[in-house]
């Protein structure tokens, strides 16, 4: 009868569900967890002050003896990013391709604390065994080289998590998504498929990675005369790798410009995944040795991000390179959700220093759309479907897809973060039970010392400022000694306001001293009587409510 | 000779070419001043707390002898927004269509301190003789009923102010785009058009209001039998009754939610503008009278404003409506650009209650493509181009079709707010000068008391918070009585950190008491000794720079 009581393996995805980015999944079967991914968020705008998120792995850590290792698909900060604050407290080894290693190498790097990760390089089609799981890395195309699809065996059948992906017959570097290798393990039998939702609302296939690079020659020919600016992703080898080709073609030098663009295109290059023809590539001291038309430079920013490169370029700020009249500038890329109008921003400024701006058809997506995958789909027929990477929205566009493909509703799961999705050896699925997940906020070096309240306070002081009344009480006899002070920050200019801040004074200093007279001295009531004073008055007079804060001394 | 120094046309643009919105355009001709339009903006993201933005009207104040009247060119806030605020500095007659002048109206009512202002309605082909200037206003389309171009007649021409348009031929309500009148000034010789440029950077022309009433009679049959409920802007009456004209051929009861939404239909109503059959508008408290497959909202909210109906339902705190599993919500509208995350948050709260959120193709644009605005360069012909609202890129985007069109580019004049152009009888343009222009911004009653220093400190303050440092010192003796006291807001979760928030305490303690064992009592160096103490400190522990603000009293 044992037979019957067989374990279950447990799929659980510990972030990414709720927000874009910080993709991490945890697999368990009986003792062992492998981790497929490990990526970090950018601050929603409600974040005020934060840098970055991180996933909260309390579950990995309250089962850290079981923990295998990470299984990273792809080297981009969505999937890697959390990596040196999660790894500090699960240390386990970490497996990906040569180059997303390379990239999480360079990485650690501003994190010496962490020398001791171990860290393996995987080829495609080789597999890692890894408690009762055995994992195989697949070739996909993605928006960065070296991506990979993982096939996880386990002990109750086949998983395939696709990463991030796309279909390009004719990529750039290396070999088209291995669709033989996907076909096959549809053949045998897969259990379920971790697929991708990005671009699931966007009919058709995404075009060739290639087609850029045509874009770029027919922008260089119809630009011989001038100097040339693309601004791209900086993990984006391939596009910068084309970028390079069509510059050599046409005889002119490449300046790489941008702290990041020069970290990842100086680790592609030592890891063979970018090929530049010696004398290409010249410092940007050297640019002044050369006619513009003669020069291109790469360089990061084109989400309008405030302290690129482009940015500065924009703004008249950056130190070596001046925006001229009839400079071509190519933004290759589209904007990311949220930074529309940041990109809006950098054209017209640039577009007002003279700057031929072309931001249209420049760029091709990484990501997959419904072709793609209900090809996908249809080569892999898993038997159950679990969306992943995108909003709700995005999700249920794959789910509405993957139905079409005749998938039964109740095999297709949109999971939550946190939520167990438990699948045994007779194929049976279905969600049991919730491990707690949350989103830790980074702000400096600080890692989850700014919560909610720490939010509340800045979203307040954010609109209306803070007006701080300071007052000096005699502990013995409960007289005042000095004050009430009023200071204010990010409310008015006081200079031209000052009747109001009079009238305010005048008020808050009879409320006091209305208290003392009647032996009011319990501090508590005292700044009760202080913030509703002042905050009835400045919401009646100006419809504002900024943070009144009382501050007391005791002499 | 007196012919030769003849008076010359001022046209100064005194708002809406560095931001969007807050359109406002003076002509100017010896003693008469005119001035189109007289919009807001919304606050950027870096203006936190700011409610809108409306422009500096210093020039009209400082002219306000010559300032004749307004021209309104349509009901939207960005072209009507500004009028509490300017009229109230600059008294002077309003023109406008009757819807126009209707929602003004409505609008006015909220200020009751704006009862002297005239208000004159004018007819398509009515012309207005005021000062040195006649103003005829023709029919347009836009995405509001009776928008108006104008012609203003002026002693050295014609100029063609075109408001936002779009070319519809089949418009919902009224007549399409008065082509004939624009013909006959273009063969009669127009001396300068202001046109729009909204959508100048986007190819073909755009779609006419009439499809979307299609889309509408696709999605109603498609769900008999749920729920309908519509989204979209309040002012867009065409789409209002297209969707009412929809749920009544489909026998459905409408409801109409929000407040803004309640007083445009109402006002367009009351003006016959649009026509609701006998027994269709219900109540919103009636809805439970009736099946939810016989019933429509709509509703405003569809840019993912928190405040808005959809929002409220979204997030299941609408007091009347609750969202059900299968109930149908087409957006109809576009995000506007700073809106991508809002809505797409919506879009998925909505779908997360089990709603079919259709979002895509349910929309059309009220601006001119770039196909009509070649129609209306071609029709009108004018000597000189000046392309208005729209950021730099879309006015960019216009000059060159213009210029394709064969007008030279000296005859085009990409301007800045403030810049006067000059246009004498013999037809010869130039930029000459500069008036004083800017925006104001209005937070809750306070019109312009916010300025960069007060957004500064909230911009701060919304990054790190603030760190409060009092301390009483004995006036005669400079003697320490009480403090230092440390109180922060918005900086860390003090309960989590209350290490480094003493060892911050211990340092500023230590600081002060050695100033004050030197003698040092002068309050300047005192501050600047505690800004530095923390400042150095917080930084090299956390990477972080809170506002650190010192409070020193005497006793």
């Amino acid at each position: 009868m044992k037979t019957e009581q067989k374990s279950k393996l447990r799929i659980i995805p510990l972030g990414g569900l709720e927000e874009i980015g910080m993709n991490i999944t945890a697999f368990e079967y009986e003792d062992s967890i492998i981790v497929v991914d490990c990526g970090l968020s950018f601050p929603n705008d409600d974040m005020l002050g934060i840098d970055l998120v991180i996933p909260d792995v309390s579950y990995l850590k309250n089962n850290i003896e079981k923990v295998k290792g990470f299984f990273i698909t792809h080297g981009h900060e969505d999937h890697i990013g959390a990596i040196p604050y999660v790894l500090r407290e699960v240390n386990a080894p970490i497996y990906g391709t040569k180059l997303t290693i390379g990239i999480i190498e360079n990485k650690l790097k501003e994190f010496p604390g962490l020398k001791g990760i171990k860290k393996k390089v995987v080829k495609y089609g080789q597999s890692i065994n890894m408690g009762c799981f055995r994992v195989e890395f697949i070739r996909i195309n993605h928006s960065i080289s070296d991506a990979a699809a993982l096939a996880i065996f386990t002990p109750v059948g086949t998983i395939i998590h696709t990463g991030d992906f796309k279909i390009d017959y004719t990529p750039v570097f290396g070999d088209p998504t291995d669709l033989a290798r996907f076909a096959e393990l549809g053949k045998k039998g897969v259990l379920a498929m971790l697929c991708e939702s990005t671009n699931a609302t966007k009919e058709g296939f995404t075009m060739s990675e290639r087609t850029v690079g045509r874009t770029f020659d027919n922008l260089f020919a119809e630009n011989v005369n001038h100097r040339i600016l693309v601004a791209t992703f900086a993990s984006n080898v391939d596009r910068v790798q084309q970028i390079i080709n069509t510059s050599y073609k046409y005889g002119r030098k490449v300046v790489v410009e941008g702290r990041s663009m020069v970290n990842i295109i100086g680790t592609a290059q030592e890891l063979g995944y970018i090929k530049i023809p010696e004398g290409t590539l010249i410092d940007i001291e050297q640019l002044k040795n050369y006619p513009d038309e003669k020069t291109v430079l790469i360089t990061t920013g084109s989400q309008g991000e405030s302290m690129a490169a482009l940015s500065r370029m924009a703004a008249g700020i950056h130190k070596k390179v001046s925006i001229k009249p009839g400079d071509a500038i190519i933004l290759s890329s589209n904007p990311i959700p949220g930074n529309e109008k940041a990109v809006s921003k950098i054209i017209n400024e640039l577009s007002q220093r003279g700057a031929n701006v072309i931001y249209q058809d420049t760029h091709v997506s990484g990501h997959a759309c419904q072709e793609e995958i209900k090809l996908m789909y249809s080569l892999v027929h898993p038997k159950y479907s679990i969306p992943i990477h995108g909003e709700y929205r995005h999700r249920l566009a794959q789910a509405k897809l993957v139905s079409q493909l005749g998938i039964p509703k109740d095999h297709i799961f949109l999971m939550s973060s946190g939520d167990v999705l438990e699948l045994d050896g007779k194929e049976h699925a279905q969600l049991n039970g919730h491990v707690h997940t949350g989103s830790i906020l980074v702000d400096g070096l600080g890692v989850g010392d700014v919560g909610n309240i720490v939010l509340r306070d800045r979203q307040s002081l954010s609109q209306n400022g803070i007006i701080i009344v300071v007052l000096s009480l005699d502990s013995q006899s409960g007289q005042l000694l000095a004050g009430p002070d009023i200071v204010s920050r990010g409310f008015v200019y006081v200079r031209e306001s000052e009747d109001l801040m009079e009238e305010a004074h005048t008020l808050v200093t009879h409320a006091v001293e209305n208290c003392l007279d009647k032996k009011i001295t319990d501090w508590n009531r005292l700044k009760t009587v202080i913030r509703d004073t002042l905050g009835d008055y400045l919401w009646k007079k100006m419809k504002r409510s900024p943070m009144v804060l009382p501050i007391i001394m005791e002499i």
